[in-house]
């Protein structure tokens, strides 16, 4: 039997034990969960003969080493920080290893001694990063094939609720970690390339220069710049395109309804607010408004912000409860980030049986024989329930077909690396099908960077 | 004859060492001023005889110790992050000092053994800090005096163009350091005390909560928060108070204007533009606006941050020449702010004849025998030329005046300090109006923090 381990067995782990369980009979395979929680652990192996779950903690040098010893491959499905401790051990006990994670400088450092130990430490093999990488290259190496130029490339992911769970005026649900949603965007400015500019927007814009995108039978969505659009332009290739763009995909209106609080200030993370604890949801919007000896906090708000009296933007403050005088914060010494994520959590939690969908967007712009076309690729998929969800699938799934694959030698490309080759994301994106993951391709005009299609 | 090192020959030092060498044969002194650049020092010294200048490298040890080791006392004009050196040798060679720089973690941590060695490190006694400081707990502790209790303290200072130089739109020009005015406000949220609430600004809104603030025969001014109004609660012993708030004066319409550039990201220093050395004004501009096939620059511009047709504040912008295709950046991969600063210099800069002002209001909310009250102070200081500024003597005289004082022992409390006491202020707040430095002292009726004067 092969012996794969799983360390780690946070929220996309069922997915990925489950494909490997069922193909555990025809790929002989035998699978070790290994989390710090044993219990945990154990809930993944559901009395499944070739599972086992075993007490892993990561910082205890000789338990970790000891598991990794006994496998053949190794997939950390740990927080992307922890990585480097397993693969450190990987590379000097000669195991493959799979990661869904951003490739770390610590990580990429390890290339050299991972290739002249013909081994493959696969990352950024979920959904984003993962299918994003998988699904682009499939259609940019098709175009080259063809004797295509790219010129153009805009690439949008979202994580949003299904339409049949959608039941807030927000349009929006935490189906992922809640404190990346409310950060989203800080620590720089965006930047990326429009029509051979580079183009920048200061966080405090960013949610005000969204674009919208239509999806076929999922209607109308909008997207905010990524920070780094320009990340993967030399590993896809792209050096020579006009225009680079990755965003974050939203339903249409949340963006502007959340610039409200990028404008008040409550998604700091800076500082803290002494005494939050006792405050009330209304006091702490109150914090971002002057003092007023006469007027109430929803009119200053209304004012300062500019909102119209017929802005549903209003609306969903009030949804939030944000001017609630009783609601405690209820976290002591918080930062602005901090309390806006508890508001937003009893608003945004899921509720039972609630679906989770993510939806990905791309442009391919190029020049074929003296004419440039555009083809976008859309995909849309909706989680099954609360466990296999789109999100735990479109990350799991890759990750678990990419460890039978590396363990089949059928992908021999050694070294620290990402899906961009033609040998590994076209039979992933293949077996992606199966799963219901596919995207659906149209050609269209090319307009360039032109969102409102002016003719000049 | 009492010798006085002066390490550092800025801006503000020759109207310090003027006021040496005017009081030199009264007062006995002999003034040493050492620079990096000998010349420099040298024009300073102006063939007065009781003056000579060296060359004083503050990071050559051994020079920088026989300087000090030969002086009664030492005062250091060097850019704040330099004082250190200079006080670790006054404290161990026995020396007293002064300068006009916050007081930093390492010069507060020598108090201990300052206090020790009986000598005075008197620190943050230039306008702001300094006559700041002095003229707030004057009237603080007037009041107090007359058994009166603080509940409101409002302090604001700018550095301005005088009305009769103040040739521009944006009536300011550049008096002391651009780079301090291109990020001012940035680092964090401004926070402050209305009425008992603690109340918070993010720095993309600082230029839009600005309040105006009138100074007789000297028309409307406008202040916008700054970073941490709270630092000297405890210090001025204002834990009670329930409005502390600490601003930066400007003309009406500056902050208005200014918050263009906050908004596009023109002022974020925490990146570089590539290639911007060849960049015309109007790209760089062009940076922070979407592409278009169709539309100008100035349109875009225009709608992006909403500037209607007849606002003043377009001019401001045409004035600064932003949309000028001919003029390059000519700074290599430079941050936004340093584009833009060299941008403001070629507007901002001081002609010739040109003079400062410097400007400061408290406001001074008190209860005495069961009645709210209220006394603003304001001090408006114009400088003679552009060598003898209004910058340059606010922060040299009160320098001058405590260095002398130390010497003949009438400033006698030993430590690391601010000039916070009443036998430190007042006789140098006294000798400061021989100089036309003086404020104006008015009652007014306490309205609280009520700027627009609503009557609930």
């Amino acid at each position: 039997m092969r012996k794969i381990l799983v360390i780690g067995a946070g929220k996309s782990t069922a997915v990925l034990i489950k494909y490997f369980q069922d193909k555990s009979v025809s790929e002989n395979l035998h699978i070790t969960i290994g989390d710090i929680s044993l219990d945990v652990a154990k809930k993944l192996v559901k009395n499944h003969k070739n599972t086992k779950a075993i007490l892993l903690d990561v910082f205890d040098d000789a338990s970790r080493e000891h598991a990794i010893k006994d496998a053949d491959i190794v997939v950390s499905m740990l927080p992307a920080r922890f990585h480097i401790e397993v693969a450190k051990d990987c590379l000097r006990l000669g195991k493959s290893m799979v990661t869904a994670s951003y490739v770390s400088d610590e990580m990429q450092e390890l290339d050299e001694e991972v290739r002249k130990k013909g081994l493959v430490f696969m990352n950024e093999i979920g959904v984003d990063p993962g299918i994003d990488h998988m699904s682009a290259m499939q259609v940019i190496d098709r175009i080259r094939s063809q004797g295509g130029k790219m010129i153009l490339f805009e690439s949008f992911t979202g994580g949003l609720v299904a339409p049949e769970s959608d039941t807030n005026l927000w349009n929006y649900k935490f189906t992922w970690n809640p404190r990346n949603v409310v950060i989203a965007g800080q620590g720089g400015a965006a930047e990326f390339l429009q029509e051979g500019s580079r183009k920048y927007i200061p966080y405090h814009k960013l949610f005000r220069r969204t674009e919208f995108l239509e999806i076929n039978e999922y209607g109308r969505f909008e997207a905010y710049a990524n920070r780094n659009s320009l990340k993967y332009q030399k590993l896809y290739g792209l050096e020579d395109v006009n225009t680079l763009y990755r965003g974050t995909m939203r339903r249409v209106g949340f963006s502007r309804a959340w610039n409200t609080f990028v404008q008040l200030g409550m998604t700091d993370d800076e500082y803290t607010i002494s005494n939050s604890e006792e405050m009330s949801y209304r006091d702490f919007t109150n914090c971002f408004l002057a003092y007023s000896p006469t007027d109430s906090v929803e009119l200053k708000l209304r004012h300062y912000l500019k909102i119209d009296q017929d802005d549903i933007m209003w609306d969903k403050l009030l949804e939030l409860d944000l001017f609630n005088p009783n609601k405690k914060v209820g976290i002591s010494n918080g930062t602005p980030a901090q309390i806006l994520q508890k508001i937003l959590m009893d608003n945004w939690s899921l509720d039972e049986g609630d679906k989770d969908m993510i939806v990905m967007y791309h442009k391919f712009g190029y020049e074929l024989n003296g004419k440039r076309k555009q083809i976008d690729a859309t995909m849309v998929t909706i989680g099954e329930d609360q466990v296999y969800t789109a999100m735990a699938r479109t990350v799991g799934l890759p990750v678990a077909i990419a460890t039978v694959r590396i363990l089949n030698k059928q992908i021999t490309r050694t070294g620290v690396q990402i899906p961009i080759h033609k040998e590994v994301y076209d039979p992933i994106l293949k077996e992606l099908e199966d799963f219901d993951i596919r995207f659906n391709e149209h050609e269209c005009t090319y307009m360039g960077y032109n969102p409102d299609g002016v003719k000049g």
